[in-house]
């Protein structure tokens, strides 16, 4: 259909969207699992992934940093790559769509304006404790769900929330999918033994019964993250079709949204209006399966692949995301399909980010 | 042009506006200086005030307080009148019309998902330190503005303050206008003798030249409240026309305004893209002048006022309204203008309204 878009399943909900008005929100929050050593890529050290989703905010609305003044991206051996936000950035420069920040509970606030749904940033997932919250978070998404889907035809929902493939396999697992080995990292050296390990400590610590009926927002307090139940309270808020934009993290939500909608009537979720719209870089990675966890949820759920090309790019930290560098994140995958879906080129695209490295 | 409308000025906007889409938000804040007994009637005591912008966002989002468990409104002599937050809650289920809180800085904060500019609320004005960073609050609305304006064809702007029309005063004489006597309040008896007294001892505590070339931030940060900068903030980001709903209050953000746009080649203001929307309550209010304050800012901004017809109501806290009490707030002038430009009657507005009750 566009140049650098590959389709898995079927593009029925694609096809509805073109000529359609989206608005964009990226959805924020920390995890105190991303400071354990080696889990996460999402910052320049493990202490510094705390900063990167308030820092995502800061550059895509004022285009530099206010929270911290070291750069924000994947930095491995002496190599970096930054921050997929300035993808994110590229696209709604082009296409004017409109975007909010949604603050689901961070350690450190982004310096900007941002919808407030919780104050609390997630534990270390290892302790079994992770979110305090997840109803309240969800209760307040359900209504900016709704209220964001008066203004558009689709939501366009990315996640900056470092760590979040660990979260994402903690939750899966509580709720008795099969993912190990499936869940991608922002590093090129994916640390599954890590992620398996501190994930098994927080269900033992929880006493969950992975083969039990584990209810979604108890999955989410002892191993999930505040992203979750956010984006799960924005689907059923909202009463347009959904982009999640984002790698396998987008798993844990769908995950839990069939969960919700499972158990409760008044939830119902039609997964022919979900698809989850991601970059090649997760789509292809090597040291996970998305595919094979969207499929184990839902077969109705499409992927949607981008290719931003950065073979292309004479910027090396773009080169870097070919090697497996940050991959995903802020809604970079989601952004650049909108932004295809508005006409432009994934070449005019690539050239946007490069004017803001 | 609708049954229970008035227009001061011309219809040229409100003509632009008809069959276009609104997205309406309402910047909520608190000052020390409603705590001052006597001074603001939002509230059932000087305490209790500043819970309202937070159980206003709560009865609008939820239908109930979950902030306290004291009827929001205005109470005097045994009497009692509900919120205005009531009036804007109708008017949004009948339309169906987007709708955001934005907290620009309050002591009790809703329980409700809200737009986050400022954690800040303002200090009592008589001390002449009022808003800690009224620059920061302008800066971060503005992205909001402009992101909102993108959503839709107008913005109708409403305001949640206790104390609001003190710390209008405040501002407005810091800006050279002669406002003494012609601010509005939420009570049968409108305390100008007070209002003057905190005023003049705010203007003399931050040393303010009221005959000199006082800058907007400089008088809003002295006897200002938080509101202020954030409206203007709106104002300034919005690519959309304007309709600030609300009483005397909205005079002060149309006065600083004027004086950024003023002051700066980069802000311009065309006072032709904004109305104020309020009721008949404000209008009409003898004790008051709202045409006066307007007209000393620019004869092209038009003003509209509604008349809820509250004496056709059985609910007798509405009849209070007609005895002075509470007549506007959380942006229910605007509201109800916005259903009526929407195809609503006021007698379905009140209808509605009754339902709440």
């Amino acid at each position: 259909m566009f140049k650098g878009l590959k389709i898995y399943g079927n593009d029925d909900l694609l096809l509805k969207l073109k000529d359609k008005k989206p608005f964009f929100s990226c959805v924020i929050a920390t995890t105190a699992t991303s400071t354990i050593p080696n889990i996460s890529g999402a910052g320049a050290s493990a202490e510094m992934t705390e900063y990167t989703p308030a820092g995502d905010m800061e550059l895509i609305m004022y285009g530099k940093l206010l929270c911290c003044d070291i750069p924000i991206g994947t930095a491995s051996e002496g190599d970096f790559a930054p921050t997929p936000a300035m993808i994110t950035k590229a696209a709604l420069e082009l296409t004017n769509v409109p975007f909010l920040a949604i603050n689901a509970g961070c350690k450190v606030n982004p310096n900007t304006p941002y919808i407030h749904l919780n104050d609390i940033s997630g534990g270390n997932i290892s302790t079994g404790k992770a979110v305090e919250n997840p109803g309240e978070i969800f209760k307040k998404a359900k209504i900016i769900g709704k209220e964001l889907s008066k203004t558009s035809d689709y939501l366009v929902i990315g996640e900056s929330v470092p760590g979040g493939t660990t979260t994402t396999l903690g939750v899966l697992t509580a709720l008795g999918y099969d993912a190990d080995f499936k869940v991608s990292g922002s590093s090129p050296n994916n640390r599954h033994d890590l992620k398996n390990k501190i994930v098994n400590e927080g269900i033992k610590n929880a006493k969950i019964d992975i083969n039990g009926d584990v209810d979604a927002f108890e999955a989410i307090a002892a191993v999930g993250d505040p992203m979750m139940p956010a984006i799960a309270g924005l689907i059923f808020g909202s009463d347009v079709p959904i982009i999640l934009a984002g790698g396998t993290q987008m798993t844990s939500v769908l995950a839990i949204v069939k969960a919700i909608s499972d158990k409760n009537d008044d939830y119902n979720i039609d997964f022919e209006n979900i698809a989850i719209a991601t970059t090649k870089y997760v789509a292809e990675d090597n040291s996970a399966n998305i595919f094979n966890i969207t499929q184990q949820i839902s077969e109705k759920i499409a992927i949607y692949s981008v290719n931003p090309e950065f073979e292309k790019s004479k910027e090396k930290g773009l080169n870097n995301y070919l090697r497996g560098f940050v991959k995903e994140g802020a809604g970079a995958g989601g952004a650049m399909l909108m932004a295809m879906i508005l006409g432009y080129s994934i070449d005019e695209i690539r050239l946007k980010i490069e004017e803001y490295l």
